[in-house]
């Protein structure tokens, strides 16, 4: 395990092995720009390659106005080759034997300006989103979803040929600090005997924790991606909170899907974490019984990442639990897979679309179920936090986040930090 | 009727109460440009603008740089007073009495570089759309789908309270013109007498009559649009094809919707007809049979537009059948009532967003039907063009034309043009 001449404390999800990238401001320039993160700094990549910083890596020297951009659009743009050669590059800048010491180790004034620690810098969006689709192939959550809400053990004859998926709302992704507000729209009249509709807050407001993962490269209009080449269209995973309204979903969503249960907000954490600081860690994904069709069949076994994922509740009155505790393994399709699967008709990816896992549950044990859905019954089994606080769904003040990483050990650990949202009330409605 | 100095055929879609605004581009200039279509006419207002052409309208002079934008959306942007003075000014300069005979009709000079005949233009996608949405509000469309499909006569209980709908694909949105790749997936065997899924081209691919609006203005994150508002937040309409995979949707459709049977293409007409426009063609919507909840209860009880609607197909050989003669004002909801419920829970819109209205067909008659799935009964009563070709579901080389005009007589015409696709052959697989 390579160390670093910077001071990296031992359990930080930034280590040397990670090399996330995102995007930046500070008081002093509040130009967004793109930067990494290592241990509890950031390295300002706009000032970084203004001072001459990647002098020692030729190849990116005509792209340089990439770091200057306000998303990392330009920057994954360029392909894995090059972005993959820029973060080996940045691994040899902050190596303990670093072959160009010149370059940062050595040259203070470049130090003192282009790092800056995080809790000076303010995180954006790290992507302009031009489409988002979120998939459905957690099987633990389909199954705990049908089962809770329709009491049946089977789902659909689909779910285990294809990546069940649907198209979602780009405008509303927000990057994870941005506050939640809690959505009103129709819903079924709980307390009415006959189906009765009315206007309310959503009165079953959740959480759903999944991973999501950012397209590098586009495919033309009408030409699909080939399933083994598609990991190669990917750039890297964020943590991702598809907050749902369930009251508003229960009754909005047959036949066409979820929509307005899902259109207020998602968000995702700050940091990219990129496809190749997280190959170490992956494993084969779920058992699914039958082969796939050729256009799915990945040559690797191993496809999905064995991310330590956790939720916590903290309520207005400062009290957290951690409400789940799961492993990004359990899914029955890979990034690569759903990539293949939303091209196979000849749809076009552009680069900066984001790609949702649907929510991670681990199986049987409801401290490892991923949405409050699950892990209270849809309602009917509280978290206890103390003996004044319960939850069934989210109240207003509460903070849910997500946190997210690889690695056993102290060392080396190639973490996601956190996505985190905060609920405010519900709009006052205005005719 | 107010009659222009230009000679403008009695029967053209573009007369002079028209005015669409679209994207235009020639031979001599192939960058991309905004225009307005007067009879067989594009005035092409990047030219227009730097020639003095709005010297008569000075609000706009802070904001001539719009015309050089390649898509609509800084105009648009502008806002609903400032797009339909612009209109109305374009009015004033090709009538008959124009106040402003310097301006065009006593400038030969800008006369010849101004207006070009349609015949000699390239026209484009006229906005930039980050966001796509289709509702399914067209009732006669969905009561044929639910009988046709599943045997029975009623709707799910939702749908006359809100009009539903669902994301699509911002990205495969396409002009009129682009050709049609007919997609793969998985599908059912049709030939298995037990279910089996298998990989093969579309076999049942159809369109979907729709129309299209465009998005003016945004609403902020977390700020719903109060419904009598909502009208001053769209910017125009367009035709607009959902071309649909009706063997793929069949398969992957439950639970969460369409999905790839709807993200290969999408059509829309180029000329983009303003809500100005078309006010004198509104109408009441369909008989409701219920009140609405308030956030979409609207003032005015005109709310649809009375647009004749017209689907020819016409086959490789050059046969041609008109296979659906319908109207715009077979609508359950208004445009102004889905952007209202769309943004209830706070979804953001930004400008250039597309809404569809969902399939639009008639009562009773099958020759009324916006789909092929309706009019052929599932592919079960095909077309007949002659003796050699009939046609049940797309064929490759088909091309779908949609018309569309409001008006009866034989002056003062507001129409669409057309919008236009030709289906090409299904991509070879490739592992």
């Amino acid at each position: 395990m390579a160390s670093s001449w910077m001071s990296i404390p031992p359990n930080s999800p930034f280590s040397l092995s990670n090399i996330p990238f995102g995007i930046i401001s500070t008081a002093p320039d509040s130009t967004p720009r793109p930067a990494i993160a290592i241990g509890p700094w950031a390295l300002d990549l706009h000032v970084f390659a203004s001072n001459k910083g990647f002098s020692h890596l030729p190849e990116i020297t005509p792209h340089l106005s990439v770091f200057s951009s306000p998303t990392l659009n330009a920057f994954a743009a360029l392909g894995r080759s090059t972005t993959s050669a820029v973060r080996t590059y940045l691994q040899s800048i902050f190596d303990e034997n670093t072959p160009y010491p010149d370059i940062l180790r050595g040259n203070p004034e470049l130090r003192a300006t282009a790092l800056i620690h995080q809790s000076h810098v303010t995180m954006h969006l790290p992507f302009t989103i031009t489409d988002y689709t979120d998939f459905y192939v957690g099987l633990n959550h389909a199954l705990n979803c049908t089962r809770i809400l329709r009491g049946i053990g089977s789902l659909q004859p689909n779910y285990r040929h294809l990546p069940v998926g649907y198209h979602g709302r780009a405008s509303s992704v927000v990057v994870s600090g941005t506050p939640i507000r809690r959505p009103s729209g129709q819903i079924l009249n709980p307390a009415a005997e006959t189906p009765e509709v009315m206007f309310s807050a959503c009165r079953k407001l959740d959480f759903e924790l999944e991973l999501g993962c950012f397209v590098a490269k586009g495919n033309a209009h009408g030409e699909p991606v080939p399933i083994n080449e598609a990991e190669s269209y990917l750039f890297g995973v964020v943590l991702l909170n598809d907050w749902s309204a369930r009251d508003i979903q229960a009754w909005e969503m047959v036949p066409l899907g979820p929509f307005n249960a899902k259109n207020f907000a998602t968000s995702v954490s700050p940091w990219v974490v990129t496809m190749e600081a997280l190959e170490p860690f992956l494993v084969p994904s779920m058992e699914r019984g039958r082969s796939v069709l050729k256009y799915l069949a990945e040559k690797r076994k191993a496809n999905v990442f064995d991310i330590n994922l956790e939720v916590d509740v903290t309520t207005p009155a400062g009290t957290t639990k951690t409400v789940c505790h799961t492993s990004g393994r359990h899914l029955l399709f890979s990034f690569p897979q759903m990539l293949a699967h939303h091209t196979v008709g000849g749809c076009p990816f552009n680069t900066g679309d984001l790609i949702g896992s649907g929510t991670i549950s681990g199986a049987d044990d409801p401290a490892t179920f991923g949405s409050l859905l699950e892990n209270t019954e849809n309602g009917t089994k509280a978290h206890v936090f103390n003996e004044e606080e319960r939850r069934t769904f989210l109240q207003d003040g509460d903070t849910v986040t997500f946190r997210g990483i690889c690695g056993e050990g102290e060392y080396g650990l190639v973490g996601f930090g956190e996505c985190q949202g905060k609920i405010l009330p519900a709009v006052e409605f205005k005719a």
